[in-house]
């Protein structure tokens, strides 16, 4: 198959794929999703994408209607259908099926899942940013389907000609990116905002944090300002979609490129965790 | 028909519609809605409504596949279908259908339509309520989609054997409850949160504001704390679906009850103009 929808068991290309009009998701966005990339027919650090998958349920309540190791299992029987090799592989829930009601429906949710050729690349090209005040809700921990916001900041980036958009908290405080986390080297250290209820625990933020300590790069997890963005010897945008990204650009401004040597490293480091985990057979 | 769903052109009853997958609101939540009640084949406040929506649907860019005109001569058809006669007209627009990417679709917007029997009644049973922070995000005067918070938090009064949740900011200030305005009664005065991004601004509302002035009762648009919540004379909950309710316990503490004679005043000219707006020929 070129694309692959999911819905309940039901599957087929995308394009041809439906869903009821009474799934929550209609009416309030209601469900929650998690995704990462595969290669080779392997799903990169499946286990914790689901593992934060159903957190992200857990903490709204959402009934799952399989277990892990079944939602695992399928995931895996449904890239086998896929014709590419590289692979973006996004799974949701949604808390079920009923007239509109904002109290929650009874029982489990629906399982979705939705497959598209996508390649990680070497992810060497830098990236330009703009920034913007961060005005989401304050559980931007859960991966919700809520993203009307991370939206409008995504068309903002594309119509100024970059890619992502740097969210800011009153204070100045750096939250994360619209759909990526974001950090900096300074001086040395790895410095990234704490995973409270302002970001999202990105999977991609977590091998960051990894890759440093094997290359022996302190961490530091807090929060730091829009000030010390612009000032920061590199700047690294990550997500699971692009593991490890460096920003060469924000409002217009050259920024990063202090610290190249370093930043390769990690660049690199990621890049081969990511190929070595995803190699073919 | 008993309840009837549009898509696009396609309507039916709402059990038995579907819609595409690459909707944008199965990712993203990315549409806007607006919603009243219909009495004897007529649609109350529909202008006031249809404003909004298209309001709504402009702040977020997302475009309108319909003119004013041509929506309300679609929901006076879609109603005339029904069998009842009280109903509860809903209506959305969703950006567009695509491979999911969080910058926008181009062009129009889909089109929905949901109704199902509703009665609005006399609105003479007081309600309960409890509260919660309000941790939704900073865009709440547009009608969105993006309403897990509201969920969350109406299950929570479902639980609590409540019928509403009203959120409050920081500094304990009060915004609206989950899918309600909420305003109070003191000192002979109407006091009810000004229209800024923190509020949506209801219909309801707007008509419960020119009750006021007809009845020569002053208003105050102006921000309000919890603390004068539980300390008001008279606590009113108003929506579209119900237009004008007494509270009469918050948190588990009697509350309001101190100007029957005000509220009644103002709970029998809302009703009153609902039912002669919609009265039967």
């Amino acid at each position: 198959m070129k694309t692959l929808g999911y819905y309940n068991g039901k599957y087929g290309e995308l394009d041809e794929m439906s869903i009821p009009m009474n799934d929550r998701v209609c009416w309030f966005g209601d469900g929650v999703y998690d995704a990462g990339p595969a290669r080779n027919g392997k799903i990169f650090a499946i286990d914790e994408h689901i593992d934060r998958f159903f957190n992200s349920a857990g903490l709204l309540d959402i009934v799952m209607p399989v277990t892990k190791p079944e939602l695992k299992q399928l995931l895996q029987e449904m890239v086998d259908k896929m014709d590419d090799t590289e692979l973006f592989v996004y799974y949701q829930v949604t808390r079920g099926t009923g007239i509109r009601n904002h109290a929650y429906t009874e029982g489990a949710g629906n399982l979705w899942i939705m497959i598209i050729p996508q390649v990680i690349g070497d992810c060497k090209e830098p990236i330009k940013l703009i920034t913007q005040p961060d005005t989401r809700f304050l559980h931007c921990n859960i991966k919700t389907l809520n993203l009307i916001p991370s939206c409008v900041a995504s068309e903002k980036a594309k119509k100024a000609g970059c890619q992502e958009t740097v969210f800011y908290r009153p204070g100045n405080r750096v939250t994360e990116c619209a759909h990526s986390n974001v950090s900096i080297l300074k001086d040395g250290k790895f410095i990234t905002a704490p995973t409270d209820n302002l970001i999202l625990p990105g999977i991609a933020r977590a091998h960051l944090i990894q890759a440093c300590k094997k290359l022996e790069i302190p961490v530091s997890e807090t929060p730091y300002t829009l000030e010390e963005l612009f000032d920061a010897d590199e700047i690294i945008v990550s997500s699971s979609s692009k593991l490890c990204l460096r920003a060469c650009e924000i409002d217009g401004k050259p920024v990063g490129g202090k610290d190249a040597e370093r930043m390769e490293k990690l660049r690199a480091a990621v890049i081969e965790e990511f190929e070595s985990a995803t190699a073919a057979q």
